[in-house]
């Protein structure tokens, strides 16, 4: 797999120049993107036709057809959020912080992009699309191995997008490489010391199978496990209100709750109000014992308290306390999204501080938690990690900084001893 | 090894708790520490009496054991390195972002703690008072393993800081717990599930061992290759000075240089002068072929231009362009800090946008970067890192931020398909 390791040292090679390119460069990449994905739309189209007819050759499942499917529509979709990226403002070059350490010698902490990217992503050729001009924006190099059902479409994709870029300015050669098969991304994420972020975008399988072969760093999440805790204090309307919203609106996402824990003061009330809706909706309630007392359900076993359903599922739970709902959210959620509805602003507080969790959120929806509707711009993924970038992430999750500091000469050993000079450590921003 | 994976768990319970944690309770558990420190200082030396003892019958090498001394200096040293702390600026709960999404809809993004940090270092018992501190302050779990060489002084301060605490709010109970031996260390660095960040504080051979023995993140850098380029247009007297300092001033530590890189149209004027500096302090000096045609020096091999010396041994080289020198850099160096000695401003922006170190200096001493010099009050450790926190870490390596959603009562379905709402995602800040 020696041609991996090539992969990687030109794409590490291409990030150390892609450094220095100004936003102006960088758009005009995106722009001609934009051109030449309308220029060749017909041969896009006609590439994701052999796909298609190779996926129903293949009896691929519907739900997987249609995520392949990359008609006209989909060519304009994407053009449009081509266009909305080179709107966004430049994440590259922001002065984070600027200091005088003493006359003369100026500190400035600068946002950068971090250099070499790898992205395995799953059927949606778009997705290929939209992570290369995010990368593309952020001044990263990008390595990208897409599903083999879409390998004609984003054969096609990745031709257009490195011939719009490196037509703009030939510093982008390298900038976006593909690999092709599942064992050339193994050897991708062995190679630590050539690549900075690994990005995977797909099902929760894939982001765990990744994290596990990788000792690089990981931006995204292996499960959605969300919850809402209806309080003693909350309003029984409201609560009715978004757990509809949070379980029934979209149930195959991410930040769609999947255990719903109920404050035993207002579970008598609540429940049986709240199970005629998902009743209504078609919802399959699996509750505890206590909750089975109150309304009809299938019962809960321990493991469903950690079981993504991404249907129309929900376990139910009934508490004692705000201090037992964080407990069982912090044990079992997967530190994604959880609310709570309560009328008492100190028992939101102690949830949001305790509550471990990227987002979490009081008296909302948990499908409020994305990057869209967070106001981002554009969003790289939904990460629960703890460092680096946590939650729905924009641009900024793809820089990170480095220190410039500029002098005239200044040197250490005027600042140590007696009668030395003093820093200043002075604010300029 | 059930043991280590119990700690652990207590670690992560412990960090829910101190997530809610006041700066006030966090600061008053520092002061207790100081007076702590302070009444206990007898025992404190009387063990470290023991561990020195042990030393000189174990024949430690010089080096080792002076590091191992923690007297009556050394305590006074924690003490106002503590009461420093205690006034830096609260890490935890800055408001990073706050957007509203629609009415009565506000998305807040706030720093808060990452949650378990497991934490190595060698010899040094004063590393156990500084990182313990700083997790404290910054709202972290800690588990930290010292070298068993200063075993009965790491164990008197361990008991010291965690008694202090406790005393001061029972939610510090597990907030900083200790474990002995390496194999003890290695179980922790295979508990990704329990810990969110790792960081090795000693040799780099420490820190290369704990970053391929884990997937945890680790913060942290495995070598200080430093470099600093004497450009074309550089003063000449100002490239003396600060190639003086980088090697002469202080050689081992990371931030000195090991490299210099010598445009060949200076050589001429430059090298002469500054090896004559170079050798009235010692320096022994290891050229390439052009180098040793100007001056005096023993050839350089390639392994040099990848070797930290750490001491009064300077690698030369040089190079016909701007372009060479930052290639050379990118790849020989362990990006962690370089400079740049030219009077263009040009050749300067190039060099710090291209090279990709932490931190990129022009006209001064590779020797600033350091983050009492940065001016950021503490400091964590230096990272090489390219994502997280890169260059010298202040507290706000230690931080990460979640996002904070309060509504009242509303629900996505409200913002989809015709007749929706609209976000209006309006800054606040």
């Amino acid at each position: 797999m020696d041609f991996i390791r090539k992969t990687a040292e030109r794409a590490r090679e291409t990030s150390y120049r892609l450094q220095g390119l100004p936003a102006t460069v960088r758009n005009a990449a995106l722009a001609a993107i934009v051109s030449e994905l309308a220029g060749r739309r017909q041969e896009i189209v006609s590439a994701n036709r052999i796909d298609l007819a190779n996926a129903a050759r293949d009896r691929l499942s519907p739900v997987l057809a249609k995520r392949l499917d990359y008609g006209d529509f989909k060519v304009d979709e994407s053009i449009e959020s081509v266009n909305a990226l080179v709107r966004l403002d430049d994440p590259v070059g922001r002065v984070l912080a600027r200091t005088e350490l003493d006359e003369g010698l100026i500190l400035e902490k600068v946002s950068c992009p971090i250099g070499v990217i790898g992205v395995v992503f799953e059927s949606r050729p778009d997705a290929l699309i939209q992570i290369s001009t995010l990368c593309i924006k952020s001044g990263n190099a990008v390595i990208l191995k897409g599903g083999s059902e879409a390998s004609h479409t984003n054969k096609i994709l990745a031709d257009i997008i490195t011939d719009a870029v490196t037509s703009v300015d030939g510093r982008f050669e390298g900038a976006v490489q593909t690999i092709s098969t599942r064992e050339e991304f193994r050897e991708l994420l062995r190679l630590d010391d050539l690549v900075d972020l690994i990005i995977p975008r797909g099902s929760n399988e894939l982001v765990k199978s990744v994290k596990e072969a990788t000792r690089i760093p990981v931006l995204g999440h292996a499960a959605g496990i969300c919850h809402v805790y209806v309080d003693a204090e909350a309003d029984i309307e409201m609560a009715v209100k978004i757990c509809y919203d949070a379980k029934v609106q979209y149930p195959a996402v991410c930040n769609a709750m999947e255990t719903l824990l109920v404050h035993k003061d207002v579970a008598a009330v609540f429940l049986p109000r709240m199970a005629e809706d998902y009743v209504e909706a078609g919802v399959e309630m699996r509750g505890d014992l206590e909750t089975r007392q109150i309304i009809d359900a299938n019962p809960a076993s321990d493991e469903d308290w950690s079981t993504e359903y991404n249907d129309l599922i929900l376990s139910i739970k009934i508490v004692y306390s705000l201090e037992e709902a964080v407990n069982h959210i912090n044990r079992y959620g997967s530190h994604h999204t959880d609310a709570i509805v309560t009328d008492n602003p100190e028992t939101a507080k102690r949830f949001m501080d305790e509550v471990d969790s990227s987002s979490v959120l009081w008296n909302c929806s948990t499908r409020f938690a994305d990057g869209y509707r967070y106001g981002l711009g554009a969003e790289v993924g939904i990460s629960t990690n703890k460092t680096h970038a946590r939650g729905p992430i924009g641009l900024e999750g793809l820089v990170i900084y480095k220190y410039r500091l500029s002098g005239r000469g200044h040197v250490v050993s005027d600042y140590v001893g007696s009668g030395a000079k003093r820093f200043t450590h002075r604010s300029l921003l």
